[in-house]
């Protein structure tokens, strides 16, 4: 926390109300938004009827750590993880919603640069922040509701024996970063900066639900255990070719630093929100997609044909 | 806790994937869910083009406590207090997410009958649970997103001089409630259990809004502070008759135990879930509503032409 916090009000001198007509006053709308913040419900359009929705709860601690990120940072980065699942439907997310959980001691500046990070992340999309809840709690809650619309959404069940395997953004540079930060590194820089704030390739996912993909989701756990569930709602099996990966320079540089193979981010680390999908072997992948593997019958995932024996992607209670 | 829920499995035994598949299996569904539980996203279609949405984040030992209720009751009162939220813009909830934070060593059981209530809350409107998130955390935390349709969203800034203010469902009983447990009591068991497992008026706000209601809230934080939200966002004054409440008999009985005047507890109790509205005076008032007072020009909330000088509404931070 910076020392200079100190000085400032807290979350606790404000109060709830007071903190919430603070966040509300800078918020910014869309013609999608017909009722915003301070009602007792927000009212919002689609453009065909329907809505996609996801959500996500964050803990600080085990999702974020004030001494590894910035409040903007941390904001940036709530609103990614529900944004790429939105995202990974092929949708575009018109408005989410904030629960925010924080001790009475937290500096009020904390919690107003953590909206605008997450405001600045969901202008990205084209996203408003249409509701929320606040009160107090021991550690720091982000609970965070995406909802957008999905003229043709794309689920992980649809893949196809023949179809061929794609991704579209980062993969490996959050992993790394995770594990430098971990060992108290503060870089490689890019690295570190991609565990701090992700970036999601946000055209992508529309794109492919156009293309016709017929299976995708986002990397959350790591690309081999979002790729297995691909393969297990599908039914089939997935075959993935290390030598189609680039590793990125500074995942080198980290594996090389904490004496792994980098290759173990690009296939198990999490927190980059790439997208992976499945298309028909016919199928033009649209720009910044690259393919990586086959479909074929059968079930689990595979790297160049055998089973993976390093760490797996990432769950809770573990 | 139950003493044979330490020989049960807990939530980290299970792990995150596992409680997340015994959550899920039991899940029901309705014509407006298009995709449920188990992709990135869920996909709900709306009646009308347009959906409400509005938040609630519940932190164990703030919003409820283990040794209080149950957690069929949590889980019916955590539902109930988002229902009733978008009961309040006269509309009907269709979807609602869960976000789950507990510790790992709560028993797998607590979950699903929290889960369980959940749902059989959600029933009573015909909603149903389209997606979730699941992680450890060290207290249980509920975050809560409820969704619908309401085709005649009303606001609370649309009151106007001359209308009548009525309500329609309970006040009072769920306050009278919180205080006897407070103190250590666990009757009178109406308002005890009014406390633990709320009952919404679910049909009132519908019928309010196709009434014509000209600005309506729930009474989440006591009826005089959710009238000043009715108040300060409308620019009028209200003023209440404290003649026209019946006091319900738990109500007087925690007042008289406690040395309390049980008015008290119907001006200030929360999480009734009671609707307040506020209706030309040319409208008959639907089945269920009861007229209490009125509108004039001017600001603020008055008790029988006076100011109340009683302890006011719940805030966090106090």
């Amino acid at each position: 926390m910076d020392p200079a916090a100190r000085d400032e009000p807290t979350v606790g001198e404000v109060g709830e109300f007071g903190l919430i007509e603070l966040i509300r006053k800078d918020l910014t709308t869309s013609k999608f938004v017909l009722i915003g913040p301070g009602d007792d419900a927000a009212h919002v359009s689609t453009t065909d009827g329907k809505f996609v929705v996801s959500t996500d709860l964050l803990v600080e601690g085990r999702h974020f750590r004030r001494d590894w990120s910035s409040a903007h940072q941390i904001g940036r980065k709530a609103a990614a993880c529900n944004l790429s699942d939105i995202n990974a439907m092929g949708g575009v997310a018109t408005a989410l919603t904030i629960g925010f959980g924080a001790p009475a001691e937290l500096p009020v500046s904390w919690a107003v640069e953590m909206v605008s990070g997450f405001e600045e992340e969901c202008a990205k999309v084209g996203a408003h922040i249409v509701g929320g809840d606040v009160t107090a709690s021991d550690t720091i809650i982000l609970a965070v509701t995406a909802m957008g619309d999905a003229v043709r959404p794309v689920r992980r069940d649809g893949a196809l024996p023949g179809d061929v395997v794609a991704y579209a953004g980062q993969l490996g540079l959050a992993g790394a970063g995770f594990a430098a930060l971990s060992r108290g590194f503060r870089s490689p820089k890019a690295a570190v900066d991609a565990h701090r704030v992700p970036s999601p390739p946000y055209a992508a996912g529309p794109q492919a639900a156009n293309a016709g993909a017929t299976a995708m989701t986002d990397v959350s756990d790591g690309l081999l255990a979002d790729l297995g569930h691909i393969a297990d709602a599908s039914g089939v099996a997935i075959n993935i070719a290390s030598s189609t990966f680039a590793i990125p320079e500074p995942v080198l540089t980290v594996g090389e630093a904490l004496g792994t193979d980098g290759m173990v981010f690009i296939l198990t680390g999490g927190d980059d929100y790439a997208l992976v999908a499945t298309f028909s072997s016919e199928t033009t992948l649209p720009k910044g997609w690259t393919q990586i593997g086959l479909v074929s019958d059968g079930s689990g995932v595979k790297v160049d044909g055998k089973p993976y024996d390093g760490p797996s992607g990432h769950q809770h209670y573990r």
